[in-house]
Parts: structure tokens; sequence; C-alpha cells
């Protein structure tokens, strides 16, 4: 508060002031008391500067020892993110360097990252705190070097469109360096973040990142704001799919990789070298999750590195991804099963939608997308039978002569039918001719033609493979002989069923598909930290 | 409630009756009122009985169809865990026989399980209802088959001990069989779930079941209920993990297991079969979690399996194990990791005791073992340097000069000596020589002899082992050479630090030595669902 004012002088005490000399003075109050105010506050803020410069005495810019480990000061370092609400404070942070722009020789302008945030931060010359030469040295700073700030937060007098911090701006007190970077940068993210749409319609005028130039170099395309936004909804895909399946009494597994034979279908497995002798790595947990429900697990999850030897470099193939696999046990009819993987896939979707929508929104600046659609109304998800889907085909001209399976071009053709038609971009085929699925589905009761299988479909591209099982030994073994698969090659698996197992059924989801298919990324190498296809095995 | 009763008719009215008829009065009427409320509650049941029955028109015994997904009567088929609260009440439920056995030719008493519980259920001829065939094909099924059952609840009246849910017994109406068994069970469930303690004292007296039987034969070995609880910890670390983690703003990653070069240590990595050329098998998520903040993840984590091709078959290793692995950026020093770690530990551990107590008094009864112990008190978690703790070993009578480094044999002792000294089963030693350590880890400053590093213990056997990493190109270049590496041949790992990278560090859990240690299981392949170690690959 300010002190109590004495009367101005122009003031007859005993008539009192008039009304616009009563208006003048309270103005002049008012912003004597904001001058005091802000004084005051500058003070603190000078006292919190100076205590905190007391407390680091090192130089004001230059680099920090390598090592860092040196002592602990424990004073906070705090995250982009919160400095909107810091107006004022003396802040310490750790940032890259996005941009350095001088402008003329005596202020400087950094434009600041820290993960998929990024704020605006200026020095300027001023006499006993910031020199010319540390305005130069701050100009001099390269894209992408690592450095420590210490600054006032000041609200910005108009949004800064280049942050996302975009309210305030750091007036810095000291800068130093942390990591510096050697050589050229491969791209830059400024160019590594330009809208899809963009480059497709003026190629010529942008510097275009090819997808495999990022890929050689992964470590910098991930620091692109798009993909740091991509990695965050892959966690959270994981994290709804546990939670989903937590709330329904699904116990985690986690099963071996290394199988002591080549199982599912021979063709596509990678073969180890184990010790003196051969290993496997599994094409799925398929047969392991199986057992599992055989050894009384009732229900089970696994996420985990799947691997397919199949020579395909498609936009849609990784010759390693990550499986979301669940099994359970049937008590009546395997719909329970496709029941409960709706509700997964419905609560995935919703999760997103309501927790993740800015990340989304980042990542549809650079890929542009239609919102994500499903049916939440009484009536549910769209389900239908493989026969039906097939009349959809047929209706919209496709021979139904090809129609024995329906393949990836007739896939996506019908998901542009079914959004025409019930405006969804998620959609269940029930009902899979038995000749297209593996030897252990089970087959329909009242024709052993048809099984008790279906796939789940984002966009028109499968998501989900999933039916009920052959819990039976012998009858499995049966099924094993017609498809050319010797039972004696999976002893453990087919004795695994002789010790009585309940009926079951389960799903394998792709985590990189439906990453890539919400968000509509158009190539699944996108959707991978370090993707492996083929032709690629590193970085 | 029952109708007022009529005055008895040895009462006088006039004089009222006695004390002593009062009291007779009094137990008759009340007698009568629960004779009445039980017809009345046995005729709900009778009715809810018929309805049932009516709902599900198939035999009172017998196979149901292979295939089960016939029709949905949607009647719910309960949990065995929930039938203490069910007195009375007519229930539905799948169990696995886990024995049966006659009792004349009248009745048959059965203990049936599901996943962890177990119930007593028995069937009595009853006219209309139970006939003598059906008791007859209820004793004649075999142990390990899963049934279908029918019945009502009632009070137990005495607990059996027998069950797991041992206040009420199941009376059978119906009994159906979903899944008989093939052949004969290679070991009883009981024998499987013998103490450890009776067999190491007493061997002769029981069918021991040697840990090869029941790896072979995992599948009927993973049904005892010292297994089950045994995976329900399991989970439950990898939940307690995650959890955390995600309080402390970590996101989940997923790294490539296969890899293009054998990196980290040669000598032990599988090598694959990559189409025309070859892969390798990542020996942790070391390289790419590293890589990951270098990409501006700030903190991430993984849960993945990682693979080590060393030919070693003790009780501690397996070939393939769940790494549970972190990776932070370090603001001022590295303990700012090592600190989270004990954290998360502490965390972990407060957990399993929280809400895990009935699955670890459950692997107790077979697993003895002295509670687990950690320091809760303000005085925080034991943390030895290196040099403290080789003295603790001096000072125990080992010799200086084999102390270079730590042999388990030593962790063990060491392990004894802290545990006496501090009366706690969880330590960190800190401050490695860098000698021990790999390339990558960060030196001291003061001491480049010593390193930034940590090995965390549960009951003198290593859990975790992490450390400041090297995050400048030159110098981790520099250290590779020192160590015999070609920086040539990690070329995308060096790359990533060239471009900029902060100060971090990390370390690397084991969750099946977590799991065994906590438990005192006495051998990993106990935590290992499926375990494979050099000579087993199978089931």
């Amino acid at each position: 508060m300010s002190e109590p004012q004495p009367p101005p002088e122009n003031v007859d005490p005993a008539k009192g002031p008039s009304k616009s000399q009563l208006k003048k003075q309270a103005k002049a109050a008012e912003k004597a008391k904001q001058t005091a105010e802000k004084a005051e506050k500058q003070k603190v803020l000078e006292q919190q500067r100076t205590a905190a410069e007391a407390d680091y005495a090192v130089d004001f810019y230059g680099a920090l020892p390598l090592n860092q480990s040196q002592s602990r000061t424990r004073r906070e370092r705090v995250q982009l993110i919160s400095l909107s609400h810091r107006d004022g404070e003396a802040v310490l942070f750790r940032a890259r360097v996005h941009t350095s722009r001088a402008q003329g020789s005596k202020m400087v302008f950094l434009e600041l990252r820290q993960g998929a945030e990024s704020v605006q931060a200026l020095a300027t010359i001023t006499p006993e705190k910031v020199s010319k030469q540390m305005v130069k040295w701050i100009s001099s700073l390269t894209a992408e070097s690592i450095v420590l700030v210490e600054g006032v937060v000041h609200k910005s007098p108009e949004p800064i469109k280049s942050a996302t911090v975009s309210d305030v701006e750091v007036h810095i007190a000291k800068v130093h360096l942390i990591s510096g970077i050697e050589g050229r940068l491969p791209f830059s993210l400024d160019d590594a973040s330009r809208p899809e749409s963009e480059l497709q319609t003026n190629d010529a005028q942008y510097n275009r990142v090819l997808l495999d130039t990022r890929l050689n170099n992964r470590v910098i395309d991930l620091r692109t704001q798009t993909n740091q936004a991509i990695f965050k909804v892959q966690g959270a895909i994981g994290q709804l799919f546990r939670d989903y399946l937590h709330a329904n009494r699904f116990v985690e597994i986690h099963s071996p990789k290394l199988q002591g034979a080549a199982t599912e279908s021979g063709a596509s497995v990678f073969k180890v070298g184990y010790f003196k002798g051969n290993a496997y790595l599994a094409q799925s947990p398929q047969l392991a999750k199986q057992m599992a429900i055989a050894a009384d697990f009732e229900r089970v999850y696994e996420i985990g590195p799947v691997f397919r030897a199949e020579d395909s470099n498609t936009h849609r193939h990784l010759t390693e991804f990550i499986g979301l696999d669940l099994e359970m046990v049937i008590e009546e009819h395997y719909h329970e099963v496709m029941e409960l993987l709706d509700g997964l896939f419905v609560s995935i979707f919703r999760g997103l939608r309501e927790k993740y929508k800015r990340e989304i929104d980042i990542i549809g600046q650079q890929f542009p997308a239609d919102e994500f659609k499903w049916r939440e109304g009484p009536e549910g998800t769209l389900k239908l039978t493989f026969n039906e889907a097939v009349d959809l085909l047929v209706e919209d001209g496709v021979s139904r002569d090809i129609l024995d399976d329906i393949n990836t071009e007739n896939e996506k053709r019908l998901g542009s039918i079914v959004k025409a038609k019930y405006d969804t971009d998620y959609f269940i085929i029930d009902k899979f001719p038995m000749g297209l699925r593996p030897f252990y589905t089970m087959p329909d009761p009242n024709d052993p033609s048809i099984s008790n299988s279906y796939d789940f479909f984002m966009r028109g591209e499968e998501i989900l493979s999933g039916a009920q099982r052959i819990h039976d030994a012998q009858f499995l073994c049966e099924k094993m002989r017609n498809k050319g698969v010797d039972p004696e090659s999976m002893k453990d698996y087919v004795n695994a069923f002789r010790m009585g197992c309940p009926p079951h059924g389960g799903g394998g989801i792709g985590l990189e598909r439906v990453l890539m298919l919400f968000l509509k990324l158009n190539n699944i190498r996108r959707a991978s930290l370090f993707p492996r296809d083929p032709k690629r095995l590193e970085p």
C-alpha cells in the first residue's frame, strides 16, 4: 500500500477540490501507487535476481563443465510450459536453441525449445549485466545447441506466433552452453515441420525433407513438435489399452520372443543362432497367451515386440512392431471377446479425443486429416458379416468372382463405402470363411466353412485380427493336419490343451497401425520410433 | 414378517403368562418366525432355481457342445471369490475340478478351482433333481477337468480348510463338462504346491516335483495357487513401475530389438538371419533410450525383452528377460537420477506390501522368507560408495587384494553384513571404479578413475545397474577407442550426440530378479512365465 497523500497545493482546503481536480488527483494517486508497486515488485525481482546470481557464481555466459555433476544448488529449473504463469519471476531453465537472430549489435532474439514447447527469449546490452560480448556470443549460438538460461519472465505485448508459450517472453540475464553441436544439421527443424499439404501443392518452394532422409537422421527428425506429439499419443494408446483391461480383470504377462521351433507360419519367421542350435523369433504371443489361458490365467494381455520376416516394403508393414495382444476365457459365446475388444477400442478413441486434443491438433497441422469418426449412439459399432461386406463391394461394382477374400485394395474401397453409408471410420467384420484363417481358429457351430473370427478396421485398413480358438487337443490336431502342420512340431502347445482348457478367444492389435490410422500419418514408419523394414535396420 | 400369534393355550389370559412361559413363548415365536422366513427364502431360491433351470434347458449333467458359441442366455457366471457374499443364492460358474471324492454312493464332494481361488461343492441324491447316475458321473470327473456348475450357496457350518473361499459351500444342482483331460497329469497340483521347507526336511515323505519337471510342464505348474500369486505380483511390479514414472513426467517408448550391428558387447549377442544379411538382438534398450534423450524426449521408460547370449546356467541368469529401463535428462547432478530410481523402488516395495499382502502370504507358504525390509525412516535408503562397501568386506575378513571388483559371492556376503548392521534388504552402491563400467559411463569430475555410476541391491543381489552417460560425442569416441570399440561401428549412436544432447543418466532393472528377490523364490526361472536359458527354449 502507498502512504496517504497530503492535499495538492492548488486546492482550497475549506472549499475542497473541484470535480475535475478530484479526478486528476485520483489519477495521480493511482499512478503514484502503480509506480510505487512497480518499483517494489522490481525491487523484489532484483533481490531475487541478485540472490539467484549469488547462488550461482559462474560467468554470465560461456560453456558449463562437461560433466555437470559438480555440486547441487537445488535451484528449481522450470518447465517451459509453466512460464505463462510466471510473469515477473526470475527463472532458470534448460532449453534447445531453435533459432538465434541478432537485431543490430545490441540485441539478440532466441527461439528456445524444450520437448514440444517453445518460447521466445531476448538479451539486450545492459550495463553490468549483459555485455556487448555476451550479446555477440549469444548471437553465435548454433541451432540445436542446448543452453541453460537465466532471466525474467515478461508478459508479451502481443502473442508470439512462432512460440507455443506465446503470451510471455524471457529477458535473459545469463546463458550458458550445456551442449554444442558438431558439424552440420542434415535438415532444419523448420523444413522438417512443414505441412504435407504445402509440400504436395508447392514442392519447389520448400526444402522437402524426404522420409528416408528423416529416418536416416531420426534423432533430429523426432525433435519436431509433430513427432513429439505423435509419440505422446503412442504412449497414450498403450496406457488406455492397459487401463481398460485392468478395469476388466486382465493380468499382464510377458512371453518369450525366442522360440524353440518356427511355429505359426514357418515362411515368415526370423532364425536366430542359439548357442549350438537355432531359435526363432515369435511372430506373435499367440501360442504363449493361449497356454496362459490353459494355465488358468483367465484373462491376459501383453504389450511387446512381434517379428515378421515378410519381404514387403509397403506403407503398412514393419518387420518388427508392437503387438497389443489379449486372450480371455469365453463363458458362452465368442462375441463376448469381440464385444470386449470393441469396448476397448471405443475407450481408446474417447481417451485420445478427451485428453490428447492438443497433440492431435498439432499433428493435424503437418498431416491434415478428417477427424477420426466412430459410432457413439445406442446403435453401437457397425458390425458386418464377411458376406455382408462382400455384398456391399458387389453393389459398388466389384466382381463377386474375386471376393473369396477381400484384398487390401478392396478393404480400402469397403472403408469408403462404409464411410459414405454409415459415416464411421471404424467397423468390425465378423465370421470370416474358415479357409482364410489359421488352423487354430474355431469353426462356426452351424457351418464348418465359416469361422468364429473377426477383423477390426480403421479408415479401411485392418488393425486387429482375432477369433475364438480351438481348445480341444484332438480337434486341434485334426485341423493342423488338414493345413499340413505336424502336431508333433508344436507338442507343448497341443499338450497345453490335453490337460483341460476352457473355451477362449482374443485378438492382436498393431500399435503402430492404430497410431498411423487414427492420425492419418500415411506411412507406418512415422508411427515407429526407430522403424524396421526389410531394408532398414538402423538407426 | 410372520403373522401375530394367538396366546398359547396353557396361559391364563387374566393372569398373563409366567416369566418362564414368556421366555418359551418368545423363543417359539422367534423359531416360528425363522422357520417362516427360511421357508420364504427357500421358496424364493426354489423359484430362482426353477427359473434358472427353465432358462437353461439341457441335461442336468453331461458334456457341453465343444464350440459353446451356440446361443447367449447372458446369465451371469460368477467369480468364485464372490461366493462368500452370496449365501442362499442360486449361482452358475465355471471352474476346474481339483479333486472329486465320492462319499458312499449317495454323495460326492468336489474341490473346485478358478485361478487362485477354490471352493467346496457337493452333490447328494435328491428326487427329481440329482439322480444316482449324476452323482456317479460327478464322482468320475478327473482332476483338472473344467466344469460348469449350477447350485445354491450355503454358509458352511465350519471353515473349509482346503478352500480359499472357506466360509461357504455349493450344493450342486447341475454339472456339465466343458473340457475333459486326455492322458495322465505329469504331477498333481497338490504335490506341486508343497512348501519348500517340508521338501528340504522330509523329502521322502512326498513326491517332490523337480524344477525341470515343472518347467517341462509349465502350463500345469502355473496353475498352483502360488504361481497364480507370483504372476499377479509380477504384473503389479510393472504397474507400480509405470505409475511412478507417469507421475514423474516419463513417456513410454518402444525401441527395436533388431539391431543392424552387434553393439554394447559383441560377445554375448544373438545373431539373426535378416533377409540376405544379418541382424542382432538388442542386449538392452541402452542405445535407443539415449538416442530418445538426444531427440528431446526428456524422460523415457521402456518395458520389453532383452536378450543375453551368455552361456551361464545360474539361478539368476536368463537368456531372455524383461528389462524395466529408464533414462532421463540430468539438470545439475547425476544423483537426481539415482534418487529418482530410489524413490521408484521404495514406491514399488510399498505398493506390494499395501496391495498384495494376500499374494505375498500365499507365496510365503510355499517359499518361506523373512519379510523384505527397507529403511523407511528419515535417514532414507542406505547408500554406500564402492570404497565403503569394500571396507565393510575387509572388516569382515575378505582380503582387499581381490576386491578390485565385488564378485557374486562377496555381493551376497556384503548383503549379509549390511543386513546385520543396518537391518535392510535394500541398498545402493555408488561410485564404481571406471574400469568396471561400460565405455559410455561418465567419469567423476574430480577423479577420472571413478565413475558416476551405481548398482542397486536386494537381498545381496544386484537388481539395477545405472549411471550418468557421456553425452559429448568427442569424449565418447575417446572412451570407445580406449576400450577397443570402433566409433564407426556405432555411427548412429555417436551421431545422436553430435547434434546436441543434454547430460543424462538412467538405469536398467531386471523384472524377474526383483520378483525373485522380493519373494525369495531362489531361482529366477520361477519368476518367468516361460523361462529361457542356454538349455531351455521350450515350452
